[in-house]
């Protein structure tokens, strides 16, 4: 349980507005804390590789209705035959953000009441078209970075976080203190909240509002994990469970705030159960992460299959 | 232009049956020449990383309408308010076959009159609901090996391949030979034709059928390709043009054949241009090859953002 | 409460067996019971109308997501300059089966095991590219007929039908006497069970089954209906709740095995409420009913707007 | 050929600006010239039915690619078992406006630079949720009026409408004293042109343009039609050929101007070949006509299959 006193509601303003980034790398940069990610940096990931072991961090696309997926993911298939043979053709279409798809979030997302990522105005950048500022296609070459786990259930030596005890900044801390991690600028960190053994263990309670609207209540990252990514300047956030609800301050978002406020690439909805079991196995807790979001101009993210190799 | 006499049709006819992979990693395997992909392997690709370039092989998600973009993907974005902020969310959806987009073929996507890979039977495996054998999520830890650019129009000296002129396997054999390239197994080749620049010089002539149906002609790759990628065993084919067509011989599909007849990843429509130029500031005609497609249960291959690292 | 003895089993499999309708309109025939609306049949129906009053029969158009409504429809927007001016234009996305949308079913959409209407097989004509017997495109002059309406809420002195109490055919048979209508041939009856009612009754209960999968319960129309439909030679059902489930029989369908057995259409989800207040403000119990399905080629059915005149 | 001379720019900005019925059905009206479909003028309309004839005027809902069809409608199918039975269900997706689906355009759907119906500001009620004034649920009572046949190319002797000679409001006018026919208020007409010929006879010729962008040309009904449409107080206006390209004057839209200036209802893409035989077969220019739209909260407009009756 905490034994830290929570933020005031005016550290809490000061996490998103004091120490944001905006223009650190320069006016218009649409690039955020993935600019941390350096060709050398992209390098340095690939040279963690050892056992060529590789681990998907993606669920499956979520084509099946559900309380957690409101709006199912569309996969429709035909064949047509091709002189004395054939092919089978599909469609996928989805609608990516909630709780169902592993996606990436791209920084044209999220804003609050000043606005997104470097100041700009979300009535002016999005529009029918698509985004026209921050959108996922200045990602195009790719997240590759370090990735390191950070494995909230294995530290707490539980099989998940809950709903009382929201993982807080100061864990993190903890976490990197125990494991003798030292977090570098641009790393990408997976933290771990154990989503799936809490579904298992509570079958009944969506993670999602599973039909929009209504009071919102779920286990996850509290928004005194803001502070974190920003002192260790992390590029990356891979998480399974996402903002702690309720939020517990009058701000439009939390941990979420991460994106229009430092610029950090936000990965949804993670699946994290099979790379903290490859890192017990292997005995490592960091890999090379890479994340290929779709090159779509204008688009506000990607789903993607992130992959973890060892 | 070609300096040795084509293929009789008995020989091409033995490259789809005799030499076909059927049964070499199991009755029911469903991973196909991708099983060549060893973990060593993996981990030598990630260590051919030395500057951490990286380079996106796709092109735009193919939102516009155009002569060879017949369906085109959809892309729709939506607002809501949030607090006193907000976020945007967008659905993309595509039918991805065709020459628009960047993607991966899974091992169901194709197969002739003797049936899918491993001899399966498409009338059974392909069903509304998906496919049940040799669907993407076989492959849902991604293709990391190491990938090989064979530049053909560098090689000729010509700034595209043409319709008169199709890249022969004998000709991929020469590039090798000059470039000093020794290829291995689960290798990745990068086959650049020069796409862009043709189709450029051909701004009225649509590389596919830009309304289905009817005859259909555009440069590509011939049917003697396929026994290169058999004799080295290569893994996955990146390609730019696609089968020359016509095939000129009667066979449902030429190199496309690869997939069911060799288990082989073809990822159609890359973006190789940029790639090729990488090579040649780079120096270097390999890299590590990254290809992480949608985890979709039942898909028949997925749109991709396939990366490059140097 | 019922009073009269639920069929046995061997009436309900007389009902869909001995007296189906297959090879009553020629054995190719993919009209059905459609073909009992003869064009002196559609100018009655016109005769009708004296107020000129209009009621849609529609509920909205399904966007939210919600317990009854699994797959959201998709309506996505954009604008676009057109000179000094613009426009507006949208897509419209829906999977219409299902209890969340106005919509036809055509003859193509249920079988049991002895096949689809006229004796069919669903294996064959039902491909990737729609169906190919049956299909809604063989009702795209409209189903134009006399509508009566079958009011069971003010038969029963009720707000809605019931679980414990379903619609029997002899009621529906008590109501015509009751309300001293006769019905003719290529009627389209339309049955009002207080849906919206029950629905406010139960407002934690969804009419189908949110998510998919397991058992089904809810109230609605007794498979003794079926009779009733064929000794009236109905045309047309249009109805707010569908068939009771459990069915109580060992079917695949019940009343919805009017498609196959009897080839009438069936009108599913319709919204009554407007239309039993209409009737009772009008003084009347029939009416001209317009059903003016979307001409999709292979197409199982069709979301409509069907419109009572007055 | 023309023999009266072209409307002056001032002209052609009096029927857009002078002659508008802003305000006519109060300044919050959502239902425009519909208004003039009153409930007596929907029972007259049901009385024009003499032999029940039912014809469609819609194409069919247009799936495949094709150089007027940049975006096709999807259709895809799945099937289901269900007991020892099953069904098939399918998915419908369309955005209609352009040149390949008959639809109807609300009167959201199009503005000059003085706004939207009525006056309204687009860029304040079309919304990334729908449109907030003038969308297409207000008319979910459906259009129910006479409708009138206008056959220009009976008039003409000619197989259809030709680019050197566009449909003028003065020819229509011609027809109604030929054809000896008194439009009333509320009418809906029907101008047919032959588009179904044209075509045939310009095979290579698209109706529309094939992949969006450039000049456009195009057979069809002058600006000069407009003052027509207002003199007779047309509610409906259902064409085959829409708007004559170039326009020729300095104007954002031309006959399409009649939805926001006038409040008109317009059925683009109607298959009038059909209906124009029925007229000469049933010895009649007027009969029963029914629009009846999806009721879709806030679109722009809706695929339709209207219905006309003899």
């Amino acid at each position: 349980m905490p034994d830290r006193p929570l933020p005031t509601p005016e550290e809490v303003q000061s996490y998103l507005r004091d120490r944001r980034n905006w223009g650190r790398w320069g006016p218009d940069d649409q690039v955020g804390a993935v600019n941390l990610i350096t060709p050398a940096k992209r390098a340095a990931a690939a040279h963690l590789v050892k056992t060529g072991r590789s681990v998907s961090l993606s669920r499956d696309f979520p084509k099946e209705p559900g309380p957690n997926n409101a709006f199912p993911a569309q996969h429709w298939i035909r064949t047509a035959p091709r002189g004395r043979g054939g092919f089978a053709a599909d469609y996928y279409g989805i609608f990516y953000h909630g709780v169902a798809s592993t996606h990436l979030d791209a920084l044209c997302h999220t804003w609050d009441e000043h606005g997104m990522w470097n100041g700009r105005d979300p009535r002016r950048e999005i529009t029918f078209d698509g985004a026209t500022f921050g959108s996922v296609e200045h990602w195009s070459t790719g997240l590759v970075t370090r990735g390191v786990l950070l494995d909230v259930p294995r530290h707490r030596g539980e099989p998940h976080v809950t709903q009382e005890w929201p993982v807080h900044g100061w864990e993190l801390e903890d976490i990197l203190a125990a494991r003798r991690i030292t977090l570098e600028p641009g790393d990408a960190i997976c933290v771990y909240s154990g989503r799936e053994a809490w579904q298992a263990a509570h079958p009944d309670t969506p993670y999602g509002r599973p039909f929009g609207g209504g009071p919102s209540v779920r286990p996850g990252l509290h928004v005194s994990c803001l502070p974190f990514l920003r002192d260790h300047d992390v590029a990356v956030l891979a998480w399974d469970m996402l903002d702690h609800l309720p939020i517990g301050y009058d701000i439009a978002w939390a941990v979420h705030g991460a994106i229009f406020a430092y610029g950090v690439a936000l990965l949804d909805n993670a699946l994290l159960e099979p790379l903290a079991r490859a890192c017990v196995e292997e005995g490592r807790d960091e890999f090379m992460l890479i994340i290929a979001p779709l090159k779509v101009p204008g688009g506000t993210g990607s789903p993607a299959n992130p992959l973890a190799l060892f």
